[in-house]
């Protein structure tokens, strides 16, 4: 025998969450039971809330519960005319946590990879193009990820701005902040080297 | 800013799931919300259904949705008048996998543990005296874990079934099956010396 029918399969629901398996699923499973049982409620019901109600931004494909999210529907970011492309909601708020970037975002929501049947259309590039189309920017910024895939992304994006005749940037890669040269791997320190820049007087 | 309230009450809440922290729930409601809508909402349905549903069995302890949980309520299990106290449900189910026991549960639902307030009290050990009042027990076999916390929790409830009259054992401790002995930590294999049995014929 295992546990009762509804503990077990609760265990099994609670093993769709990314990086839990079995094991894991009962601990959670007997936390929740035992001392968590009002958390528990919360977190089914706003779950529920959540897939109901969020959706992606018909502007900017980021998560949202509205039809446009707040950065999308707020005027005083289009002033600037930048669009700064990253892959996930989560960088969005990095870079929003900096202040650095008064601008509008593209959400990929992934980078291309063919093998995972990632291509163009579902990182919504069309929709990007149609935009491009609409509307006149100043720069398209590319913040995909510095690996392969991000860099292949990078690539494809940045040719379909130049085609709208817009001025493409990339953010520059090179060594941390507060880190240590003898640290740092071989190839940021090649990408640092090459994209040096003129030392301010 | 960080994500949308709602994403944001969604990442909040999944961290009442142990070992479960800021990150890992980010990363939980994104994979929720772009590839298992599906399987959360199973997971909201029967989150709710188990937290409405599951409560202790009214004998043994251990989580069910019934009143009396099925091991309780089979009257063979009750025949050798055998009576094993474990930790944890998840005992339950890895001594009955073992196929070696026929008798009945009592689920402590923890270990004596006073600074965490953990008292005889919260391990139901009042209800463990009434039901070997109640009931003529041949074996009380102790089966808390080997640790400092499990070895008190069973002294002291091998005192209780004592003053019942009832025999009382301790599930053996020693090398692992298949365990090399220069592997075996010290403690161990004292405990295997000590616990030593007649070589059978």
């Amino acid at each position: 025998m295992r546990f009762s029918p509804l503990l077990d399969e609760l265990i099994k629901s609670l093993q769709v969450l990314p990086g839990v398996g079995p094991k894991s699923a009962q601990r959670m499973a007997f936390a929740l039971l035992e001392r968590q049982r009002a958390g528990g409620r919360k977190l089914a019901h706003v779950l529920e809330q959540s897939l109901d109600r969020i959706g992606h931004c018909r502007q900017c494909r980021t998560f949202t519960e509205e039809e446009i999210c707040p950065i999308c529907a707020n005027p005083k970011r289009a002033l600037g005319g930048q669009l700064c492309i990253v892959e996930s909601p989560a960088d969005v708020v990095a870079i929003e946590q900096t202040g650095q970037f008064q601008g509008r975002y593209f959400v990929l929501m992934g980078h291309l990879s063919p093998l995972d049947g990632v291509g163009p259309e579902e990182l919504g590039l069309d929709r990007l193009a149609d935009w491009l189309a609409a509307e006149q920017f100043e720069e398209l910024i590319l913040a995909t990820n510095p690996t392969v895939e991000g860099e292949a992304t990078a690539y494809f994006i940045a040719d379909i701005a130049r085609s709208h005749g817009v001025r493409v940037s990339r953010i520059a890669h090179g060594v941390p902040i507060g880190g240590e040269l003898e640290l740092v791997d071989g190839n940021t320190l090649s990408h640092s080297l090459m994209g040096r820049k003129a030392f301010a007087d």
